[in-house]
């Protein structure tokens, strides 16, 4: 399938992620379909102009019509919806996601889809501390990443028309990783800077700091305010690659502790000297 | 002394921070002469007009006739400076800092400066990831904390006197701590979130990381581009209160990651929960 502004588009779920797609595409001229839970949530998508059609139930005639559809759910959701609805699905549609681990959910999916649908993994490396289609803004995506995540079952065509689907929502960068390397990369960029903000922000309850704040912390500690349902989820879905990422940070931590301890001035500096040319990699281009 | 603009004030010390404070005091009509090591710094500070005159050499007749001092120095180069010539400073002088730890240099100012000089000890709580007079802004303080950190010697009309010159100055917020308690609160806000983000940034050597960053790394690693000498001196001044919040964190992480370990989904939430709600707090109002 190549992506075409004919395809019947459905996204399912409306939220920020959702919300947004469904924005950006229409924008580009796409025709948009969504099935979601609440009607509040297909009121504002129509009102806003971002879908054409919206349901809060799911049914044949809507699912068997898509040719492309787009699952912006939690992950526990996502699979649930596939046990109940997948096999509605028609041959030949397309399935993406916006599921932010992968090796967990892949094989579950391949198995929940009725054969001649392909799925093709996909994560949007965008977010907001803000949840619900209300805050959804397709701007999110001008600075993000588009990480396509294929299999050994995806067909080369299918993978490049996720990557062109990316490049119409307006992504920054579009790349591949398989779903080991998105796992493991996701795990340290994105997994544990949350673990690390939570930590900080539990860290002390002495009231009054918020007086004396500066922009490091408040730079630190800004994804603190998190979704505890999904982002709990995610945690628990790549333990093992998140669970190393907080140990090698732990450590490191703890090789600057000892070298504060112990008066190492140079330990101290040395770090310093390379966490400052490493993190001239990172700025923004 | 109270704060008037027929006062001769002197800066000691051109770098990003006494440049920011010569560039906004003389837009506020204040007369500033500034003493510093190069003469680069000289010539950029009376090419944009942020001083009246400027001199490399320490001398008499530019040190005695100052009623104001402000040092923007390395806390060693600091006090190294009014051992040399702190004896020139007159009678009824006062001279105030911008130095990041108070605890570890306040008693060692003290002692070397000659009677009837006042030292009121400040904390500008502001800074950039560059140094240097070319990287001076004075509207870096518009956002930022002014905390002065007065001693039992002080006078109430000095307090308020260094209170007045951070308003001067632009600051948004100004407050008064004593040093004990400027320097846990620094630990804690400052110097913990600058050692969580060395730590970050020196743990995974991995290459092509930077092609995924979103902006969460980038948040928690903005300020690991650090100044390696001040750094590791300000972290070594304020080693046991810096200590104690390392700990602290490191246990509130390790919390985070045996609940994630042992599958504990609702300890994790509630840690989520709670870094959701305290961190409103710090939202910029």
């Amino acid at each position: 399938m190549k992506l075409d502004k004919n395809l019947n588009i459905l996204i399912v779920g409306l939220g920020l992620i959702g919300g947004s797609y469904a924005q950006a595409l229409t924008e580009k001229g796409y025709r948009v379909t969504a099935i979601t839970k609440d009607q509040s949530s297909v009121d504002y998508a129509l009102e806003h102009g971002y879908i054409e059609k919206g349901y809060t139930e799911v049914t044949e005639e809507v699912v068997s019509s898509a040719d492309l559809l787009i699952f912006a759910l939690y992950p526990h959701v996502f699979t649930g919806w596939l046990e109940q609805y997948g096999k509605l699905i028609k041959k030949g549609a397309v399935v993406t996601d916006v599921t932010g681990v992968k090796e967990a959910i892949i094989d579950r999916v391949l198995y929940l889809l009725p054969e001649g649908v392909e799925f093709i993994a996909a994560h949007p490396m965008a977010g907001r501390e803000l949840s619900g289609i209300e805050y959804s803004d397709s701007s999110l995506f001008k600075v993000a990443n588009y990480i396509v995540v294929p299999t050994e079952q995806n067909e080369e065509e299918t993978i490049e028309m996720c990557e062109e689907l990316g490049r119409e929502l307006g992504f920054a960068r579009i790349t591949r990783l398989t779903p080991a390397e998105h796992d493991k990369m996701i795990a340290f960029l994105s997994q544990l800077t949350h673990c690390i903000a939570v930590s900080l922000m539990c860290t002390s309850d002495e009231p009054g700091l918020e007086k004396y704040t500066g922009d490091s912390f408040r730079d630190l500690t800004r994804i603190a305010k998190i979704n505890d349902e999904m982002w709990s989820e995610l945690f628990t879905l790549n333990r093992p690659a998140l669970l190393a990422q907080m140990d090698a940070f732990a450590e490191t931590f703890n090789t600057l502790r000892t070298a504060l301890a112990t008066g190492d001035t140079e330990k101290m500096r040395s770090m310093m000297k390379k966490s400052t040319e490493r993190r001239k990699l990172f700025d923004k281009k």
